[in-house]
């Protein structure tokens, strides 16, 4: 059962718009309906589950048994924007692309961007840090969440207001950070303040070919300082990847016919002015061409030449869908290590059933999303692959989470690797907010 | 009794260099020796003030009555930079300026700077969530903490690694931004891993005389929209304030002879193109002049010059303490309302001894350090100032600390100000990690 929608009228509810955001007695009358429902699943003891636009990967947002739905989808009466600070105060419910839209007209955006824009929700985005595209420019939710109203799975339902709307804040406990990436385990984000950034007038994006991935480390550490500010994306794909989009998804990738390269990188650049932003990726192709760091490249010439590249990128996904079925990974590495496990894989799997092993991903922030396909699940590949891939990911230094999360599908692994003494102060932070541990069950904490 | 300084030899113990960051086993040395110390007054309910840099300005790093003050000026031993990712992982007793200074080889910085950068403490800037003059353009130290190492009051002294060193890493809860801004209530922060930036090769200082307050806000508003991403500093001086520096610092203003403004504004840009971003400098100035929102406007023509601009600025402080007793103010305001209270003390103030009431501050972060000078400390200046303004900035949605932080100053009005039900939650936290209550009593939590 899907509670919120179970409500009659709900979207019709009014929000008392509050004087003051830090005058403690004000909550939203949808905090205060949310409020209701956990009270009542906290004394009849019902498992939650909050779910935003259920656009996760790691079924964080799924129900495992018998837990309630408790969608926020609907909580979209409040959308107030003052384009003095750049501050976006909203319910939870909105979908990202809808707030972009509406921050457009002001010349602002939300600084995160990622594939399910289209029906992610700024409350789910918040609940699960989300990373996406533009967080070697703008950094992750952490870097914009400033306050939110929040509801505890307690007896009484509490309704929190953390944090502000305020830049500058040092007062109390940062309290909002901890519901920032906690999957919706301490309680339910009915309402986000957060900073949000000026509308860029300049894009310029070019895509390279290059021939070794040391060289894409040099060509990272390159657009870091040649292009710094402005530098806003910095995507990885590797040959066999493109391979999978220019067969299953039909689309060819922009450099010269019959050039086949081990690795691509798509670079883009926001600016305010585009005569600076082009005399600045020209002079930092012409380095990475003289240097021979990139063997062939080309900068998109107009909106639809760079659209052509990112759907390149957005198509690495769909396009090993369709080569059967695919174990997917979302790795953050140390940088030196980014690549060495897809070859560590691809030897491991030798002689199994596994058709590609293959990696893409924002190399600018150590994020790989490695995948390996085979004809239909396997269960020598998955034994091969399992637990050695996450293993190795711990003893190189990384993260077997990087911006999916933890959700139902990593919590085996999340639970065997996590140290002791840390999963207790997850647990007691947990215990103390959700005291029957009523809220997603079977899932990040236990 | 400073803990650390009587321990000897305590600069030369040895750190064991971590195979791996999420390697939950590994601990270091200093990180044990802390961990002893706190678990010893864990047992003997001996209270402890961790102290860094002491260069905070609300007593949170000062005791109260018989605290042991437990200083981390010596752990200094681990110092490691990764110039692929700009992730530095360093113990936290070392100092800004030094820090920036080593990784100014490399060609990077930390993105936070202040005027107490030459003796706060990477631990300290961390504890205090420490904001300063290029917030506006990178964020706070929650934009840039990426995990940390920290000793828990509890009866094992446990040692906790919280985060990693990975730009995205979606395990577990995100314990690590729970410490920052805590001012030393739930343990203390022995080693960090915190994103660095590229160090900008261009930096433009602009000084304008402005007639209105009004003017200014529209001034934020152009720099937003027309430097952007190079906007690195938005600094705001009243004319009493300028007069004051004048007068007792012995600065001269850099605009023309006799022209006396009531607001000043510094802004700075930092990028990689120095052609670029003064062309960008010089659009935008003029448009503030063409548009008549500037009266009048200076543009550093080399560093000594806008040495002398900062000079000014960071002297505000200092300018005011000659003129008297200074009670001092730290409030984050909502853009409209930034100057209206300085206008309201005035007003408030007539007929007493004070002798100025005056306003600088980081005005793109809605930061405004309020002062107001009498020729000694006036109890009649008191009372009429508290809780007053307290009160008047909570009830524009202000914050009663910007960035300073709670410590001992503000504790008895954050106290009466805050929401009892988060306070709560506060409180509970806090027990959850010092469960006798002996880490920087009588401050932030009670």
């Amino acid at each position: 059962m899907t509670i919120c929608d179970s409500f009659v009228g709900w979207s019709a509810w009014e929000v008392l718009k509050p004087t003051s955001l830090t005058n403690t007695t004000w909550t939203s009358c949808l905090g205060t309906k949310v409020s209701a429902v956990l009270k009542h699943c906290y004394h009849r003891r019902l498992a939650v589950v909050p779910q935003a636009g259920n656009t996760g990967l790691v079924g964080g947002s799924v129900p495992v048994h018998d837990e309630i739905v408790l969608s926020i989808k609907k909580i979209t009466s409040t959308f107030l924007f003052d384009d003095n600070s750049g501050v976006l105060d909203c319910d939870a419910g909105f979908i990202l692309e809808d707030a972009d839209v509406r921050l457009a007209k002001d010349g602002f955006m939300v600084p995160i961007d990622l594939g399910a824009k289209g029906s992610c929700l700024i409350g789910g985005i918040t609940a699960t840090n989300a990373g996406g595209i533009r967080l070697i420019r703008y950094g992750s939710m952490h870097s914009h969440v400033l306050g939110m109203e929040v509801v505890i799975p307690d007896k009484h339902g509490t309704v929190l207001k953390l944090g502000s709307n305020l830049r500058k804040d040092n007062t109390d406990l940062h309290l909002h950070k901890l519901f920032v990436g906690s999957e919706g385990q301490l309680g339910v984000i009915t309402r986000i303040q957060m900073q949000t950034v000026p509308k860029p007038n300049s894009v310029q994006s070019a895509f390279l070919g290059v021939h070794s991935f040391k060289q894409c480390l040099a060509i990272l550490r390159t657009a870091k300082q040649m292009l710094n500010e402005i530098l806003s994306s910095f995507e990885f794909i590797d040959g066999e990847t493109m391979q999978m989009v220019e067969q299953n998804a039909g689309l060819r990738g922009p450099l010269s016919v019959n050039s086949v390269f081990p690795f691509y990188l798509l670079i883009e650049t926001s600016g305010t002015e585009s005569v600076h932003d082009l005399a600045k990726m020209d002079q930092f192709l012409d380095k990475c061409i003289d240097n021979e760091l990139a063997a062939d490249g080309v900068l998109a010439k107009n909106v639809s030449e760079a659209e052509h590249l990112w759907k390149i990128r957005e198509n690495c996904s769909l396009g090993l869908r369709q080569d059967g079925y695919v174990f997917k990974h979302d790795l953050s590495l140390p940088l030196e290590h980014f690549y060495e496990l897809t070859e560590q894989i691809r030897e491991r799997l030798c002689g199994t059933n596994a058709r590609r092993v293959c990696t893409f991903g924002h190399l600018g922030d150590g994020n790989a999303h490695l995948n390996v396909t085979t004809p239909k699940f396997d269960e020598g590949v998955y034994q091969r692959l399992y637990p050695f891939i996450y293993e190795w990911v711990v003893s190189k230094g990384g993260s077997i989470s990087a911006e999916h999360g933890i959700g139902r599908l990593k919590r085996e692994y999340h639970h065997k690797l996590l140290d002791p003494q840390r999963r207790m102060f997850s647990s007691n932070i947990k215990r103390l907010f959700d005291p029957r541990m009523i809220l997603s069950p079977y899932k990040m904490i236990d």
